[in-house]
């Protein structure tokens, strides 16, 4: 019997995941704006065949707010400016030919038609390796570029969410696959019975339609989600075939995979139409001395009021510099953006009794994610046990640095899970769906179509 | 002396601008949907030196309302659905190196963080190729799509545009070009000195900043501008550094190319800061008359009634179709968008004393531009004529169907214009503004800490 095989991202956290990692003497410091260096990661992940290229974003210098108020200490965090994901996508296709590429765009400050046109394009360039990580926008520095002076209420992005993808995905139904004829003889274009108009009318959108780009090669983009918090996690079941998350815990890891698959059925979907990939962040040494003195060198870049800046952006409405670094990490009010995340962090620190610089420190180094350090052979067992165990279907892979790091986990892990027979050898297909093992998704005028014609 | 040089522009209209040019037994009708042949062309380009490529835009299917109106004559209107322009760009910087990559994209429609954030980033990935071709949305269908009843007003679609294009210019000055020190001995990412918030509060905007890309290689995007009429005129030579236009009769476009130029000094800028543009539509033939029978074989290809539901999408407000074929072309109300193309149909229609289907026949051909029938000696010419009687800086090249028309006007107007010494024999430079022979913008916060030394 075969394995149950693991599905891994590339997340492209350029310069760096650890908000110090690029200090470290053989990072490349300049892999934020350097197009060049995102091609070449997405070439090595491609030889490494990683299912996917994974771009977050957000759309704002991150920390601008406290820069505005002067506090200089944002000078030194490293995550300031970088190359918007979509275009990256586009351009990526065209030196790429299998790997997966995912970009993050948000419901909060975009356009439906625009988006969905835009991923449409891009899964066209590409030949049916886009997805769209659909996430609503996390942080106030955001609003204050879109015209609003606070940032937008939890609920109401979790709604605006909702309806975008509803008008999203019947704009990739605007044309059903044959819907082009192309007939010279004839002189006629197109079917005007496989066109079809959305006449979407809802509390936040009406969209007409129909789409001005025909059905895409892989049905249409894959759609990723991000968030946790509970109506995360409903929308990820209704809406995602592929969910990332921040998970450090076994047992919590498992509770968030079975809870998620558990709510697909009520929207007619199956366990297997949804991959849940938490992110981790390995540190690989020849030997477990070897790992942690390479993170131990890592965290001693990292200066104390940096690490307590970096975890400021999750503790909105306290001010978190005036508590005692080496004191408990002080309660936090209910937060309107991050919850999870926050959420997260709240439970780690409560765990492990941390202090509030043992929480800003670890937060730096990891944003909250998972930190493997290890042998190659140990890393591989905890993400087999994970597999194994129902906690995740792969995972995505951050490094906290470019470009060693994920040459490392490229080299050394990669093959010890082929060893194991838990990860491709070659590549399963040509699309992202096919590498996935995600269905195509039927056009929905032409299932009622063939329903009719089999009635 | 050197003669003065005029640029070219591949203006890719897939699958081609004549309506019925797609059923000629050359062409390639798929070249709408197919990014390889996207690529191909914009090599081709390159390959034969033009100064840009570029992408007209429209976020609807034109002439939806129509066909939601019953009206099938418009399933044999070929231009439909096309890739969306800036994912194609930057895709296509990869497969090119030389070539300026310039798309359209609306005001109407888009945010300015987002617009800002895209082109700058295609930009960086180009380094520093692209260009923004600033337009007002044109037709009705695109506000359906977009949450409204109706169309936006011409004013006030401009009135936006202008706020628009100031967020962007201030948001692409966000960070001067030594901004990024990415120290990692002091840990000191950036210099605080030199990034800018540009806190804009207008009536349409409110947008906080900075931009998360740094500084572009060529400065900033090159920006373009379309729009012929009143405002649209201001808005260029207020904002564009290019002027792509339609001009028939070369009186007309001398007195366009000495207003707009002349309008450009109140705003501190020079005559040579613009570069006017008209399209041309070529038919190539070793002889007159050999050119002339494939104008008519391609005519011959375009049944009355597509041509007049062609001309349907420039007389808003009457109904077209009631009135005889063969009478005079019906006077228009005033209208809401596309006004100086509509200006320039009227006019053309009274001057030669035209019919309703000669008319239609002939916007279906060239929507609106110069069709230039002969020779490529009689081409070159004419274009000639044109750039020494400051008519043009240049042309955007546009082409019937593909791939033949835009090779024959490649391989055979482009060495004749090279032997004439009035076109390049190789790139100026590697950037846009070097090959079209732009100053680079200086950031307006080193020009003024530059102003400030020097005092």
């Amino acid at each position: 019997m075969t394995k149950k095989q693991l599905k891994l991202g590339a997340f492209l956290s350029v310069p760096g995941n650890h908000l110090a990692g690029w200090r470290h003497p053989d990072a490349v410091a300049e892999t934020d704006m350097d197009f060049g260096w995102y091609m070449r990661l997405a070439q090595m992940a491609e030889k490494h065949l990683y299912d996917t290229i994974f771009f977050q974003d957000t759309v704002a210098v991150a920390g601008s707010d406290a820069l505005k108020a002067g506090d200089m200490t944002r000078t030194r965090l490293s995550r300031i400016v970088k190359l918007e994901p979509t275009a990256c996508l586009a351009a990526m296709a065209v030196g790429t030919s299998h790997i997966g590429l995912v970009a993050t765009a948000t419901t909060t400050f975009n356009e439906p038609y625009n988006i969905a046109r835009r991923f449409s394009t891009i899964d066209h360039i590409s030949n049916g390796r886009c997805g769209w990580n659909l996430v609503t926008s996390q942080i106030e520095d955001e609003a204050a570029n879109f015209n609003l002076d606070t940032h937008v209420d939890h609920a109401a992005r979790y709604e605006r969410a909702i309806e975008f993808y509803e008008v999203v995905a019947g704009l990739w139904d605007s044309w059903e696959a044959d819907a082009f004829l192309r007939d010279k003889d004839s002189g006629v274009w197109f079917d005007v019975d496989k066109m079809h108009f959305l006449d979407h009318h809802g509390k936040h959108f009406h969209v007409r339609g129909p789409l001005n780009v025909s059905r895409t090669p892989q049905g249409r983009p894959v759609v990723a989600q991000a968030g946790s918090s509970e109506p995360g996690r409903e929308l990820a079941a209704r809406t995602a075939d592929v969910v990332f998350t921040a998970q450090t815990e076994l047992e919590a890891a498992r509770e968030f995979f079975a809870d998620v698959k558990g709510r697909t059925a009520k929207y007619g979907r199956t366990l297997d139409d949804i991959k849940i990939m938490p992110g981790i962040t390995p540190v690989i040494g020849r030997t477990m001395e070897e790992a942690q003195e390479k993170y131990d060198q890592l965290q001693a870049l990292l200066p104390d009021d940096v690490a307590l800046a970096a975890l400021a952006r999750f503790t909105r409405g306290i001010d978190i510099f005036s508590y005692p670094l080496h004191g408990p990490m002080p309660d936090l009010p209910e937060a309107n953006s991050a919850k999870s995340r926050q959420k997260l962090i709240m439970d780690m620190a409560k765990k492990n009794n941390m202090t509030l610089l043992q929480v800003a420190r670890s937060v730096s180094a990891a944003q909250g994610h998972r930190v493997l350090v290890g042998t190659p052979e140990y890393i591989a067992d905890e993400l087999q046990e994970w597999l194994e165990k129902d906690a995740a279907d792969g995972f995505n892979v951050i490094c906290n640095y470019y470009p060693k790091p994920f040459e490392d986990f490229s080299t050394l892990v990669i093959p010890e899970l082929q060893r194991r027979g838990i990860f491709r050898t070659a590549y399963e297909g040509r699309t992202l769906r096919e590498n996935l093992g995600l269905r195509v998704p039927e056009n929905r005028y032409t299932a009622a179509r063939r329903a009719q014609a089999a009635d």
